[in-house]
């Protein structure tokens, strides 16, 4: 164990229909103005939004709307809800959709109350406000409706930064499982490598020795691989949809690294270039980045690799364990390697060398010089 | 996966000597006076109290003694500390201790803004607000640095009965392992069944379904049983204090009950009879009554006992599972039996009724009527 500040104040109001006290907790919190940030068409054609739009009118609270978030949320789609939001002088932002929406609506809520350009903080400034955030869940996967972590993709310079501050904690996320019932097998496996992802990064990367928090992941990761099969299975399994959307969120609030000491991120550091580069699904990325750098790491931390293999297919030998879970990113129809993918093997030094730009920022790029990052994406090509 | 809210805003500071920061956690949350709470001797003699004066003084911060809070914390002292409050209009509670200062101090947060009597809150009414309280915590055991509970001991009426707001959310709290080092073999002993008694009440009360939570649980009761076996044999190991440190505080924040649905409590409210008309300690009290329920309580979810036997034990038999732990209470000190902690079995009908008023106020009477309460408590004099 070592120390550590655990702090985390979003309210999670879980369970079926309960969008519809999204009106109520904002008239609470004494907002009247709202940003109602959203994607494509999907949250119009459910309904979600006729229904949020209910819930926020019934309390008699103004909004304006910001559609057409995408995959992967870029800069510009940013600057203009920064720009919306500045004329109609909203005192909230409320995200309704997955992952990049929240993202998105998280960079908005920062940029709107600074003097800089917003991109400024992705590259390195300190957030020192933010709009208060609220949010809609949609997707298990991101884990952002309940941190203070944002991913942003500026499509000039082809960067793909993030921002992690206390100021866009949501303070209010409603979790409906429902509302994940029809994301598409794609979306649900991404979402479960994702989680994953988030899981396996610090428990690779800590130092030895922090039994509890290793538990806790594993415990966490044997809920998502279960329930993913489930839903791959049958996509409107209520107990398996609300099981994993309340794994994916607890994989990514702070919980399992508090206490684990020093730990780094380099799966989600390679990934960002991929899906900065070509568009790819993030959850995607990553499972063509996680077994080539779990093998690639596994001598820096061997017994842990055990256990791993142990804990999770009770297997004895480390490689095993990567290998598994390789066969199990395949068997919900995940990519695992940069061709299966569609990026050619040809582009590893343009990937390499975007990925290397985010090492120097993440300072971890001792650890990760570009002789490394190419051998990584060498062994994504296997 | 049932419906829930989980909204957990305290924060927690967790490392060795950072209970000096609690003058600067204070001013931040524009506290310039504050009572603070103590029980015996110790935080004196070990220099702490000393410690979090000088850190309230560095940020000139006034404030007011309140010592002498016993274990089992008493009606009559909180009402003192809510008199001395009242005459010095301070801002906010400081309790620096384990459990019972922490109770004490939420109570006395709660008295301080309310019209009516303390005891009113214990009985039945709603709580509406409470002076922000924080808390410097001394032991691993009750989980109150990180909840919205509190109990207190009605010495007039015997009755030990209990508060759960979100208005007494500890703002900071400060875990110290360090500060657990000295703690007896004894009360080191009971904190650990104490954090394991927080876990089973959901995990073998709720509707069966909820893996995830399950696997939380099987994982803080292992951290639990391995770290509470080395501090009996190391009392100063630093990382076995901390790792019970932090498994206690998770043993009871709301966490593990999220989502599992409708649960009961019941080896508290038989235990909360014992430690009112006894005055034992609450660990003491739970390691009797906890292998009595569960031999009660197993033909009514055997499945999970039989889960909880293989998990935690590696046994197939529900009933062994039971077994093992009584003996695990054993092999701790703890007594396991009324006679063994010094409780004739002639006085349970008098231990019974006292339970069954509980059983009332907390509207599961239909569950355990005096009849089941007595059959329980026979169960626990052999």
């Amino acid at each position: 164990m070592y120390d550590f500040v655990f702090h985390n104040p979003t309210k999670i109001i879980f369970g079926p229909d309960r969008e519809r006290e999204i009106g109520r907790e904002l008239k609470d919190a004494a907002v009247g103005r709202v940003l109602l940030v959203y994607g494509r068409s999907s949250v119009k054609q459910s309904g979600l939004l006729a229904r949020v739009s209910d819930a926020l009118k019934a309390e008699g609270i103004e909004f304006f709307e910001h559609g057409g978030v995408v995959s992967n949320p870029v800069l510009s789609h940013v600057r203009e809800g920064i720009a919306l939001v500045r004329q109609n002088r909203v005192e909230a932002v409320l995200a309704v959709g997955g992952g990049s929406v929240l993202d998105e609506a998280k960079a908005i809520a920062v940029g709107v109350v600074a003097e800089v350009d917003v991109w400024e903080f992705f590259t390195g400034r300190e957030v020192t406000a933010a709009l208060p955030v609220f949010t809609v869940l949609t997707l298990a996967a991101s884990g952002s409706e309940m941190n203070g972590n944002a991913v942003i993709t500026n499509e000039e310079t082809r960067q793909k930064y993030n921002i992690g501050t206390s100021h866009v904690y949501p303070r209010v996320s409603i979790l409906n499982p429902e509302l994940t019932h029809t994301v598409s097998p794609e979306y649900s496996a991404y979402g479960a490598v994702d989680a994953i992802a988030h899981l396996i990064e610090a428990y690779f990367t800590k130092q030895p020795g922090t039994n509890l928090q290793d538990r806790l992941v594993e415990g966490l990761i044997l809920t998502i691989m279960e329930n993913a099969e489930t839903i791959r299975d049958q996509p409107d399994h209520a107990q398996a949809r609300a099981s994993m959307m309340w794994a994916a969120t607890l994989a990514l609030n702070g919980l399992t690294p508090a206490g684990v000491g020093p730990y780094t991120f380099p799966n989600h550091m390679i990934e960002h270039s991929l899906s900065a580069l070509y568009d790819i699904p993030h959850g995607a990325g990553l499972a063509v980045v996680i077994p080539a750098w779990m093998q690639w790491y596994r001598p820096q931390n061997p017994g842990q690799f055990q256990r791993f293999a142990s804990q999770i297919f009770g297997l004895h030998d480390g490689e095993e364990g990567i290998v598994a879970l390789k066969k199990w990113f395949s068997s919900l129809n995940c990519p695992t390697t940069l061709q299966e993918a569609g990026i050619a093997a040809a582009d590893i030094p343009l990937i390499r060398d975007n990925a290397y730009d985010t090492a120097k920022l993440w300072e971890v790029d001792k650890l990760y010089p570009p002789e490394s990052i190419e051998e990584i994406l060498q062994l994504a090509t296997r």
